[in-house]
């Protein structure tokens, strides 16, 4: 998923017409999956500022730590680097590209998830501006993923099924959750993940219940319900996938939940389609749990969309008229939650087709039993 | 790591006497270390709106999703929680809680690390305010660490230590870099870390030279320098070492680089003191390697504070004129970089104590040949 210079300033073009569509002078990027779509550049945030500015009348400048600044330079040749040493303040520097963009007036869109300290510095750079989110353009540019991004995303599901095979052949009962996460992510990084997509769950028996319980000291136990939840990346890309097992033998009550979870999965996937809304989809899943009475017990959204971040647009949620559209890719999770006694999820992502969609796990949504 | 609702509402209650003493009215906190530090309660950040508002005049309130509601009341039991659920807008529930606020006129801190989409909401929820970063007031509450927290930190270094023996020991020539980083992270969760505390950086060959390369897909070839500069969590505190080897024998240059590498650590180390400032510990390292020719070589500060955060305060950089107390947890990381050609590195991380510091990474620091 390397993106050559070239494709990193067709990116940075596009967003530069995005700016001119929603009326702004200037987007800043920081170290985010927005930067990594545009310019394959990325990292994990930290304290030291670094902002991509685009701007509307095509100035796009890099302020740039010094030891980021060769990295900088060999993804994005076409844009211009502005670089700072660690004892320098970088806040005069950024003040200095804003203060040279040619727009002077417009409003400033700013990354996202940058971190507010650097965004009190950007607005501190633009006084007398409005202030808006990147995700007005690159919201957009993102939500369809062409086949490289597929592609990407498929291997990351493949990763993900095999570690969930691997782990759950071997004995579960006796584990503490923390350890079968461990094993869990292992197997991914093993199989050539670049890392986990996101911090793994296990919720094991009670903690079944909590939809987002991490991993914690608790040990598994003969006759628990276990949810695990995990995912890793490739190329930058992300899996997502959640799987409800049992430690011996399912009682009829976990049996006809489980089946009507997976019920309310199946219903969703086969209402996503193309023009049809995302919040169908979610109201396909929830008519049948609601059908089964546990309305009430489904407490969140049946899905998120997925690719360079673990959550992003389009979201399957009541409200979002949203229409599916060929490439986009996202969640389908509906879940069951009993608080203080046990929950069930199961969870796919799948991608728009011309014919459907396609699934990037294929682990069988029966319940399975394990040791 | 788990603290108590007792614990928290002290933590809270040192926040709101911080700001009195800063002047500000309220602080809003997201999914954060700080949060972590205040409450125990943490997650990774989402696009779910999840803050805690602490007000001047003792009003605590959570906004939070519901399917968070649970563990939020679980961990801060004396703190109200007002809920709302997927498909609702919580920007008019966080403006809700900011209208009920007593102080109707001071400024209002933002945790440092908040997404900006979360920050600009918080704006819009006290109009006609001035805006500060909550560091104005944890920065002090978490530099010095209790011995819990060093506790913490040295078995997240003996886990570090031990993946570092463990996977030197074995053939690292052939090996993908992405490969090498992987084996690392497995080794440190098999060994009951609860996560990487970073994404694992090795860096073999050339790419030695880069201080921030992570891990690629180039293999490691008979004679290459490798950086590895790795870390775990062990109850949300980070561990963060690099130690520099070499494929085979090492050449007269490297041996002599790395000594001075060496050197420049132990003159940092030896300065480390109680009452000596951060400026004074970074000046040592680089005395040194200014002494050899390579002073332009050491492109970056000296080291960083880490706790909950890998980098946080105090930072070991030119300028900083913070005097060092008892309980301060940082890195020491001198290296010295030629581009193109290769790189070292050695890093430890050390608490300062009555007598000096204490490392808790304890590898050796001699240059290590690998087969």
């Amino acid at each position: 998923m390397t993106r050559s210079s070239g494709s990193a300033l067709k990116r940075v073009e596009a967003v530069r017409r995005g700016l001119e569509r929603v009326d702004a002078a200037a987007a800043v990027f920081g170290l985010s999956s927005n930067l990594r779509y545009l310019t394959g550049f990325t990292d994990e945030p930290g304290e030291r500022l670094l902002c991509l500015i685009v701007g509307r009348e095509a100035e796009s400048t890099f302020v740039v730590p010094e030891l980021y600044a060769d990295e900088v330079r060999a993804r994005a040749s076409g844009i211009a680097t502005r670089v700072w040493s660690d004892g320098e303040n970088p806040a005069a520097l950024l003040s200095d590209v804003a203060g040279g963009l040619a727009n002077r007036t417009g409003r400033i869109l700013i990354d996202d998830t940058l971190w507010t300290t650097f965004a009190l510095t950007v607005q501190n750079a633009f006084p007398d501006r409005g202030f808006g989110l990147v995700s007005e353009v690159t919201g957009e540019l993102r939500m369809r993923k062409d086949e490289d991004e597929i592609g990407a995303m498929k291997r990351a599901g493949e990763i993900a099924d095999r570690a969930y095979f691997a782990v759950t052949s071997r004995t579960v009962t006796g584990l503490s959750e923390i350890e079968l996460a461990g094993r869990l992510e292992a197997e991914m990084l093993a199989a050539g993940a670049e890392g986990v997509a996101f911090q793994t769950l296990v919720a094991s028996g009670p903690n079944s219940a909590l939809p987002h319980h991490r991993a914690g000291p608790r040990r598994i136990e003969a006759g628990d319900i276990v949810i695990l939840d995990f995912g890793c990346r490739v190329g930058g890309y992300c899996s997502d996938v959640s799987r409800t097992v049992v430690c011996g033998e399912a009682n009829p009550e976990l049996l006809k939940v489980h089946e009507a979870v997976r019920r309310a999965h199946a219903a969703a996937r086969d209402a996503a389609r193309i023009g049809v809304t995302a919040e169908a989809v979610d109201r396909a899943a929830r008519d049948v749990l609601g059908e089964e009475g546990y309305g009430d017990r489904f407490v969140h959204r049946t899905g998120h969309g997925i690719g360079l971040d673990v959550h992003e647009p389009p979201y399957i949620v009541e409200g979002n008229e949203r229409r599916l559209e060929q490439g986009m890719t996202f969640s389908i999770e509906p879940g069951t939650y009993f608080p203080g006694r046990f929950g069930v999820r199961i969870e796919d992502v799948v991608a728009v087709t011309e014919e459907g969609t396609l699934a990037m796990t294929r682990a069988p949504h029966e319940l399975r039993c394990v040791a």
